[in-house]
C-alpha cells in the first residue's frame, strides 16, 4: 500500500522487457524490495518478478527471454514495502485471469478504503492472496458490467485515496492517476509507442519525448488508434503529496510541470527568507538537500559548501525498516569534512525531520568534528500528523514533530538554533496555492475521508500537543 | 499442476516452522523448485516462500521469526515445476482471505477439469493469479455455501484428477487425498499434536509416530478435539500411482502399508522370475533402481555389483528441465567401474525408460569402458501412454514406449537384450491388484474421465503404434 | 599439508584448462575447500585459484579465458584443509618465477621434515608465505645446483614424509611420488598427450587410457619426447595408505592394480570370515561401506539390505570441520528404512571408526527405529595412533581407538556387539603384506622417521592404554 | 603495482580486525577488487583476504574470529588492480615467515626498479609467487644484514618509484612513505595506540586523532616505547601525485596539509581565473569535480546548477576494466536535469580527461537533453604522458592528450569550447610550487629514473604529438 513504488508501462516497442528494464533502473530509487516485468504479444502474456533490486532480479538471460515472442507492451514495477507487507504475494506487477479480461496490473499509493472494499468484495465472492491495491482493482474490474473502460471507470470511482494504476491487456494500456492526483504519473512518445511512468527520469532513460502528466481523475488509454483520454471524475483542484518534491522524486524529474531540482532550489531560497542564520558554512545534507542548500546560501548570501561526504558504499537510510539500522547508517555514509567544520559556525540545510534520530546523529558527529555553532534549517513545515497516502512515516509514534515543538525537537536534536520552512513558504516557493497540494502530514487536513483509519486518527486528538507551528 | 511437489501440515506442535523446515527437508526430493512455509498462532498467519531449495529458501533468522509469535499450526511445501509454470505466483503454500474464512493451502496432483472449473468459476466472478490448483480449491471453497467443512466436500466433489490437500485454518487443519488416491498421504502424531506429509519419511525426521494413510476419498481434520475423519467420496478401489513406488518416493517411506524399499526390491525378484538373462554382473542404476537390482540378483542367482559410482557431487537427471542439461548430466554423475565391466557381460537394472536419452547414453559409456554385453532390465512396465495426472513425462513425443516396440527400444538405446517387467508382475511384487493402481501409463486406461486432455488423447489415437507389450 | 588433496597434470593437449576442470570434477572427493588451475602455452603461464567447488571457482567464462592463447599444459589442484590451514596463501596451484625456472607445482601429502627444512631455508634466506609443501619445494629446486632433474632429484632426497608432485614447467610436466608410495598417483595417455592424477577415475572422466601407476621413488617426465622414467629413490617396499582403500579414494579408482570397490567388497568378505555374527539384515552404511557390506553379506550367507539411505540434499560428515556439525550432519544425511529395522536384529557394517560420535548418533538412531539389536562390524582395524602422513584424524585426543578396548568402544557407542576387521586380515583382503602397506594408525609403527612429530609421540607413550588389539 | 590501493596499520587497540574493518569501508575508494586484514597479538598472526568488497569478504563473524585472541595490532589493505594482476597471489595483506622475523606487508604504488630487484633477488636464490611489490621487500628484508630497522632502510634504498608500506611485526609497526612522497600516508592517535592510513578520512572513521602525515623518506615506528621517527632518505623537495587533489581521494581527507575539497574548489577559482565562459550554467560532474565546479562558478561569477544526477545504483566507471563496459556506464549513471539544459549555453566541469569516451558521451548525452552551447572546462592540466607510478592511465594509447592538441580534443569529444587548467595554475590553486609535486602526465618530466620503462619511453618519442600547451 505504499507511496514510493514506481509503475511503468510500455506501449507499441520493440524489446519492451529490455526497456522496461532500463526504465525501471530509473525508477529504482521508488522501491528497492521487488522488481518485475510483464509483457504482452497481444496473444498470450508473460512475466518475472522476484525479491531484490532490478539489477538483481533480472539478468541479461531473463531479459531475453521475456523478449523473445516478440512482445509489443510491458508493465513494471520496483516496490517499496513496509516490513509487514514484505511477502511473495504482494510482489507486483500482478496477472489476473478472467473470462472477460486478462491483464497485467501494478500500482502505487493507498487506498483509505481498502478494508471497506475488501470486505464488500469477500462478501461477493471474492478471495485475496495479497494486500495489494492490485488485487482489489481486478477483482472490482471483472465484477462491474459493462466493456473494459466502462468497468475500470466504475471501478474506480469507489476507490478512496491516493492511487496510479497502469493496466495492460492484450492490445490495450491504461494509464490511471486519483482525483486528487496525490503520486505523478506522465507519459511520452518512443518512436511509434508510448511509455508510462511514474517519473519523467525513465523516459528520458529511454530516450522517449515527454508529452505530458496524465491529469487527476483521468484514464489515459494506449491503442492502435493512439491515444486517448478519458476521465473517471471531474477536473478539480489536486493534491499533489508535497514529499514528491521535498524527498521522493528524482531530481531530474518534472512533476506536473515542475522540475524537482528547481523545485529543491526554490524552497531553499524561501527558507533563507524566512529564517536565514548567520554562519561560516551552508552545508546541504546530501542527496536530497543538496539543492535546497544551495538556494538557501544563494538567496542568504552566505557561502555554501559540500561539508559532507556521502560515502559511495552504502544505501540509503530513510529506506530501511529498522531503527537499530538507521542509526548504523548514518555514521557509515556521511563523512563531514573537518577542515570546514572545525572551528565552524554551520548551517545544516536538511529536507525533513521525521523521527529525528538522523539529524541528531549528524549534529553528534559534526560536533565531533568541532562545529562551534550548528544551526539547523529544514526545507519543509514542520510534520505533525501521520501521512495515509503511502508516505512511510505513518507510524504516528515515531514522528517527533507530533510530539514536540520546535523547540522541544532543537533540543532533542541538539542544534543551536532550528527553523522550518512555512507551509505558505513552501506552496509559494513551488508556485503552488495550498488547493492544489496535499498538507495532511502539516496540518492535518486530509484531502479525502479517512476510512479505515478515522478511528485511528479520533484516537490521537486527545494525546496530541496543542501547539501549532504555523 | 505437477505431481511430484511434497505437502505437509502440523497441528499443535511448538516451533512448527522450525518443524517444518526439517520436514521439508526431508520431502526436499519431490520438489526442488521453490518452498515455502505458513504458520498461525489462532490469531494470524505468516508466511515466507521462494524460489530455491528449503536450505535456501530459509535460514535460522526465517525460521526463527515465523516461530516468534508462538504458532502452534503450519503448512508447508515443496514445488517441482515444469518450465511454463516456474512463476513466483506459483510458489506454494498459498494463502487466502475471505470473510468467511482465512486459510493457507497447499496441494499437489493435478485437476483434469481444470479448464472447466476455472472457466466456470470466472463466470461467477472469480479471478485468477496463477495456474495452481489451490487457487481453485480457494474459490470453490468460498462459492459453496454452508459451513467449512460442508463446503470443502462439495468442492472436493467437483474435482475430476489427482490431488492431496493440505488446508490451514486458524484453529483446523484439514489433510484430502482425492478419490482414487493417486498420491500419497500420511499423518502421525508428535507430542500432543500432529504430522501431515506426502511421505511418511517426513514424520521420522520429526520423531513422529506413524498413524496410517489417509484413505481416497477422506478429508481428515485436526482440532482441539483431536483427529475426526470425513469422507467426500465413497471407498472404493483406488488408483496408487505405481511411479511412487518405481521412482518418485523415498525409500524409507513407506506407501499405503507397503515400503518403497521393500517394494523396488520386490520388483526387482519379479523381473528376475520374468526374465533373467545369464551375466558377469548385475549392476543397479544409482540410486532409485540399486533397490531392484538387489532383488532382482537374488531371485536370479546372479551376482549383483555396485559397477556404476553416482558422484557426489551432482543433482538428479529426471527433474531437470530441457534435454541439453540431461545429456551433461549423464556423463558428469555416473561413473564405471573399469574393473566390474571390462570384457564383462553386464545386466543394467534400472527403474524405467522415459525418453531413452538416459539410458543410451549410460550404455554407449558402458561399452566405451569395455563391456562385452549389455543387457538390460526394466523394473517396471513400458510405458506407452501420457500421463495426466502429474508424472512430467506428459510430453508424449518424448515418450520413447509410444513410438517404439520393445525391440525398437532395444535397438535405438544399443542393448544386446532388454526387458521390461509385465503389469501383471509388477502389482504381483507389490502384492496389489490391477484395480488397486492406476496403470494408465502403461495401458492407456485412465482411472477418471480426462477432460481437458480429452480432445489431446483422440489426436493421439490415430498416430500411436500398434504394438501392445502385453 | 593434509593428505586429501587431488593433483592432477595435463600434458600436450587441447584446451587443457576445459579438461582439467572435467578432471578436477572427478576429483572433487578429495577435496572441497579450494581449487585452481594454471596453463601454460609454453610461453607464459596463466591461473586462476580461489575457495570452493571445482564448479564454484570456475565457470565457464573463467575456463575460456585460461584456454584462450592455445594453452597445452595444465597442473590443477582440489583441497581439503583443517581450519587453521584455511588461508587463501594456502590455495593451490602455486605459481613461481626464478630466473632458473618458471614452473607451477600442486601438491598432497604430509612433510614430517617441514619445520626443519623450512628452518633451513629461512637459513638461507628464504621467505615463507604459506604452509604448503609446494613452497617448500621451489626453494629447494632453486637452491639446488645444475640443470632441474637433478636439482628435483636432489630436492626430493631431502624430504621426508608422504607426499605427490605435479610440476609444470613452460614444456615439460614432472609427477612425483615419494619413496614409500603412501599416496596413489597414476597416468594415462589421451590422444597424443598425457594425463596425470592422484586418482584413475580423472582419467576415466577425460576418456584417456590408463598407462600405470607412478612408482614410489619415481619422477615420471613428460616432455616432447614422450615419457621418461626417472628414479630419485631405490625400488623398495612401498607404504600406501590403506586408507585410500577403505574410505579417500573412489571405487572406480584403480590404486597400484586394485580397483577400490574390488578393495572394499573383499574386506567386507574377510570381515565375515572373521567376525560374522546372525543377524536379520546387514546394512552397510553409506556410501563408503556398501561395497564392505556386500562382502560381508555375501561371505557370511547372511541377507543383505539397504537399510540406510543417504539424503542426496547433504554433505560428506568427515570433511566437516567441527564436531558440532559432525553431529547434526548424521542426523541430516542418513535414514533408516523403518520396515527394515523395527523389530530386527541388525548389523551395521561401517568402514572405520575414528571419533566414535558418528557410530553412536547412527546406533541410538537405528534404535530409535526399533532395532531388537544393533551390531558393528569394521572393515579396517582399529585405529590406535594418530597418522602424520595426511588422514586428517590426527589430534590424537579425539581417537576414541587410542583410549579405549575394542569392549570399551562397543559400551561407548551401544552396540550390541563390536569387531574390527584384524590387520592380517586387511592385508590378506588386498593382496597385500603388511611390508606394502602403512600400518601406522593400526600398530603406530611409522614407516619413516617423524620428525617434527617425535616429541608429540613420545609424550603420547605415557598416555595411551596397554590394551592392544591384535 | 597500482597507486589506487589503500594502506592500513594499527598499533595497540582493542579489537583491531573490528577497526580495520571500518577503517578499510572508508578507503573502499581506492580499491574494489580485494581486501584482506592480519592482526597479531604479539604471539601469532592471523589473517583473512579475498576479492571483493570489505562488506563482502568480511563478515561479523570472520571479523570476530580474527579477534579472538586479543590481538593488538593489525595491517589491512584494499586493492584495486589491472585485469592481468587481478589473481589471487597478489591479495594483500602478504604474510611472511622467516627466521629473523615474521611480519605482514600491505603496500601501495609502482617499483620502476621492480624488474631489476626481481631478477637480482632471483639471482640470489628469491622466488616470486605474486607481482606484487610486497613480496620484492619481504625478500629484500630478509636479505640484508643487520637488525630489522637498517634492513629496513636498506632495502628502502634500493627501490625506485611511488610507494607506501606498512608493515607489521609482532610487537613493531612500520609506516614508510617513498622519498619523494607520490602517494599520501598519515596517522594518528586512538587512544593509548595508533593508526596509520593512506588518508585521513580512516582515521575520522575510527574517531582517531590525526596527529601527521609520514614524510617522504620518513619511517614511522609505533612500538611499546611510543612513535619514532627514522629517515632513509634526506629530505628533499617531494613530489606528491597530483591526482589525489584531483581525483582519487576523498574530500574529507587531508593530504600533505591541505584538505581535498578545498583542493578541488580552489582549482575550480583558479580555472575560472584563466579561461571562464560566459554561459547559463556551470555544470560539475558528479562527484569528483563538484568542489571544482563549485569553486569555478564562485570565482567568475557564474550560477551553479547540479545539473547532472548521479544514479545512487550504479559504481564508478573510471575504475571498471573494460572500453565497453565504461560506455554503458556513462549512460546508466549520469541523468541531466533536462530544464536545466534544454535550450541552454552550459559549461561542464570536470576533473580530468583521460580517454575522452567518457565526456564525448557525456555531451553527447546533454545535446540530446536540449543545450545549446556546451563548454568544457578541466580543472587539471591535459595529460600528455604514461603515468608509471600508479595511476592507471599507463596505456599511453588511450590517452587522448598524448595523441591530439587541445583543439583536436575538442573536436573529438565534440565540445564548443574546451580549457584545461595550467599547470602554474593547477600549483597555485593548491599552494605548491612545481618542485613539490609530480607533473610527469603533464610534461613527461619523471621524478625518477624510469628504469623499466626507458625503453617503452624511448619508443613513444617518435610517436607523439609535437605540440604542447603550455
Amino acid at each position: 500500500m505504499n507511496h514510493e513504488c514506481g509503475v511503468l508501462g510500455l506501449y507499441n516497442v520493440q524489446k519492451p522487457a529490455n526497456k522496461a528494464y532500463n526504465a525501471l533502473y530509473a525508477l529504482q530509487h521508488r522501491g528497492q524490495e521487488s522488481a518485475g516485468i510483464f509483457v504482452t504479444n497481444g496473444e498470450s502474456f508473460q512475466g518475472y518478478k522476484n525479491f531484490g533490486l532490478v539489477r538483481q532480479v533480472f539478468d541479461e538471460e531473463a531479459i531475453d527471454r521475456l523478449d523473445q515472442n516478440e512482445p509489443r507492451h510491458a508493465v513494471g514495477h520496483v516496490r517499496y514495502a513496509g516490513a509487514k507487507d514484505n511477502i511473495v504475494s504482494n510482489i507486483q506487477p500482478m496477472f489476473f485471469r478472467h473470462l472477460r479480461a486478462e491483464f497485467a496490473i501494478c500500482s502505487n499509493g493507498s487506498i483509505l478504503n481498502y478494508d471497506k472494499l475488501n470486505h464488500d468484495l469477500q462478501n461477493q465472492g471474492s478471495i485475496f492472496q495479497s494486500t495489494s491495491n492490485c488485487e482489489i482493482m481486478a477483482h472490482l474490474l471483472v465484477r462491474n458490467s459493462g466493456t473494459f473502460l466502462p468497468a475500470l471507470q466504475e471501478s474506480l470511482n469507489t476507490l478512496v485515496g491516493s492511487y496510479c494504476f497502469v493496466i495492460m491487456r492484450k492490445n490495450r494500456l491504461y494509464a490511471v492517476r486519483d482525483p486528487k492526483g496525490f503520486m505523478p504519473l506522465c507519459y511520452g512518445k518512443l518512436g511509434d509507442g508510448y511509455v508510462v511512468a511514474s517519473e519523467s527520469c525513465a523516459l528520458d532513460m529511454l530516450g522517449a519525448e515527454f508529452v505530458r502528466d496524465v491529469e487527476p481523475g483521468e484514464i489515459v488509454e494506449f491503442n492502435k488508434d493512439g491515444v486517448r483520454s478519458h476521465r473517471f471524475a471531474p477536473k478539480q483542484a489536486g493534491a499533489i503529496c508535497l514529499m514528491e518534491y521535498i524527498y521522493f522524486a528524482r531530481p531530474d524529474s518534472t512533476v506536473d510541470g515542475l522540475n524537482v531540482h528547481q523545485a529543491r532550489y526554490q524552497t531553499g531560497m524561501e527558507l533563507a527568507r524566512e529564517s536565514a542564520v548567520d554562519c561560516d558554512w551552508v552545508i546541504g545534507v546530501p542527496d536530497s538537500a543538496l539543492a535546497a542548500a544551495q538556494g538557501y546560501a544563494q538567496a542568504a548570501g552566505l557561502p555554501l559548501q559540500s561539508g559532507l561526504i556521502k560515502n559511495k558504499y552504502s544505501g540509503r537510510s530513510f529506506i530501511e525498516p529498522t531503527n537499530q539500522k538507521r542509526r548504523l547508517a548514518v555514521q557509515m555514509k556521511l563523512s563531514p569534512i573537518r577542515y570546514l567544520i572545525d572551528g565552524k559556525s554551520v548551517t545544516l540545510v536538511d529536507d525533513s525531520i521525521v523521527r529525528g534520530t538522523t539529524v541528531r546523529q549528524l549534529i553528534k558527529m559534526v560536533r565531533e568534528f568541532g562545529a562551534r555553532e550548528v544551526h539547523v534549517r529544514i526545507a519543509s513545515p514542520k510534520m505533525i500528523g501521520p501521512c495515509f497516502y503511502g508516505v512511510d512515516s505513518s507510524d504516528y509514534n515515531d514522528l517527533i514533530g507530533a510530539k514536540k515543538s520546535i523547540e522541544g525537537i532543537r533540543e532533542e536534536i541538539g542544534a543551536d538554533s532550528l527553523a522550518f520552512l512555512s507551509l505558505p513558504g513552501l506552496c509559494k516557493a513551488l508556485g503552488l496555492s495550498q488547493d492544489q497540494v496535499c498538507t495532511a502530514c502539516y496540518t492535518e487536513k486530509y484531502p479525502t475521508d479517512l476510512h479505515d483509519f478515522e478511528d485511528f486518527v479520533q484516537s490521537l486528538e486527545v494525546k496530541k500537543v496543542p501547539e501549532r507551528w504555523y
